[in-house]
């Protein structure tokens, strides 16, 4: 893929001027006759020249790119947000250099391709990073941020919802509609959004003196629809089922209805993400909406704006519980 | 979002070698005495410095970038594609410059971006593109290539599933079974892959003097959804419903089964994509599985290895009809 680049000497040469005015002419407010410009327009529409951001960006050493590292992209819910976060950047002029890791906790390497491409920015959505890479980052000077991420032991900014809270207004509601046979089918344990919603929501249990009934799973559909299958065929029909994440309720939604086990009149069942599809007929999931476009705009404000008089933040939105048809008797 | 870079200029005095041996440690295969690489690597950890690609990239016209232009976030298919793409790209070397467009056909300014930042390929996966803007690119020398879509008079490479062989095959299927009365739901009209799918299902119906039904979709479940019920609702229940991809199928699947007509047993349903989605126990959708692997093997193929020699090539590949409980009978 070789390619023979036209350059700002190339169209120097032919409209006759110096190359610093053809790089005027393609810097937005910068002071050029308007006979000049059209000249050089004309010339560089000839050769097909586009001003050279790589080029440019060594000499203001800005990139207007924006690294984002995205791990499970079979949940929905990331798929919302990297179009979110596709048009919010773009309307701010940056680019996504994008990266898929398939490791259970992001490596050195992996990122190593955001330094080497001078990122201005990383955001790391779902995937495990450890503080000792975050710190690295931090000594090359590029900004992190942690998105539906939280760790106090990290040296990063981060924009979450407010999972314990969220989580403990769930167990509130069930709580107060007289419900104490409950289950909580857990995401992935390494991860903050599952470490914080178990803990808002047992700890409010306990409070109350009653213990909940913890299923271990992994944030998907399979997981939990086995989870739930297996635990009506062992006998244990709980009142309500709160998944780490829509996909993990829906999974056990759908594992009741292989069991005609009534919705919600039998047991209830709520989710976590307000995913598109949680409000698909079929489902009609009731659930807790994260502030998707919130959370998006914060951390491109922290990462973009509020990178040097603050480097640490942490931003927590509450988002609100929206109730459909998994709680509510029709 | 300033930055004080450490260059190679830094690494070179603290370490007291020249400018260029600095740049020989980063290169891969270029000779360098083990004693002064190692002097040179301490020193650049020291100062936290890693070889710039940006800079490298504008020496050797290299800039191991591919654009990616993607449509359909909402569509599970295509997260599957941007996951395989991103590993195997990543396997060559290659990083990802991301893309989202909302417009219903990519625009010029959309794609300069990719020409700023001097990609050397552009993958658009399910934008519609004009045969201007190929052209515009070509004159750029960066090769692009279209995935899952084609269309004849657009002069580049495309690599897709042959959509009409796939469609014939599944209408031969539905006639073998003796079905007549067909219900195509169709997808975006706009679209090369609804177009295929669309020809090769009805003229095989034709062929056989049998009139199948179209009902204009666009590719959602919502959509979908409503078409289906209210052909119900209408008195129309067909014997098989086809489509345009999965997403498509399952809001029509959904709204069968809230009319209670038993699939397979009343109503056939059968649709395109095999997206995780169609295996989960409570779809079970049987479909047409798109070879997303070899399709995103060759697509690469075609931008990386094959451009100069053959510019425009059309891969077709085949796929396979994926039978699950919406067309057998348990």
């Amino acid at each position: 893929m070789d390619k023979k680049a036209i350059s700002a000497w190339d169209v120097a040469r032919l409209a006759n001027v110096s190359q610093s005015t053809v790089s005027r002419v393609f810097t937005p407010g910068a002071s050029v006759s308007e006979k000049t410009r059209e000249r050089v327009l004309k010339v560089a529409e000839e050769l097909n020249y586009s001003p050279n951001a790589l080029a440019r960006s060594l000499t203001k050493q800005k990139t207007n790119m924006v690294g984002l590292a995205m791990k499970d992209i079979q949940n929905p819910f990331y798929h919302e947000v990297l179009g979110m976060f596709s048009k919010k950047l773009r309307a701010k002029g940056y680019k996504i250099l994008f990266l898929y890791t398939e490791n259970e906790e992001i490596q050195q390497e992996e990122l190593n391709q955001f330094l080497e491409y001078n990122v201005e920015g990383i955001i790391v959505t779902d995937a495990v990073i450890s503080s000792n890479i975050v710190t690295k980052i931090y000594n090359h000077n590029i900004p992190i941020a942690l998105f539906n991420r939280y760790d106090k032991n990290i040296p990063c900014s981060s924009v979450s919802c407010d999972n314990v809270s969220a989580a403990r207004d769930i167990a509130a509601y069930l709580y107060d509609k007289g419900m104490k046979d409950i289950v909580f089918i857990t995401g992935k344990r390494n991860t903050s959004t599952n470490q914080e919603r178990e803990f808002g929501f047992t700890e409010f249990f306990n409070s109350k003196g009653i213990q909940i009934t913890a299923l271990e799973g992994d944030y998907t559909y399979e997981r939990a629809f086995h989870l739930t299958k297996k635990m009506i065929e062992d006998g244990h029909q709980p009142q309500a089922i709160f998944g780490a994440n829509d996909i993990t309720a829906i999974g056990a939604l759908d594992a009741l209805r292989e069991k005609k086990i009534a919705v919600p009149e039998e047991t209830v069942v709520i989710g976590f993400d307000n995913i598109k599809m949680a409000s698909w007929p079929s489902y009609m999931l009731s659930t807790w909406a994260q502030p998707i476009e919130q959370m998006v705009d914060e951390t491109i404000n922290l990462l973009i704006t509020k990178t040097k008089s603050a480097p640490f933040q942490t931003v927590k939105l509450k988002g609100q519980f929206i109730h459909r048809d998994t709680t509510i008797v029709k």
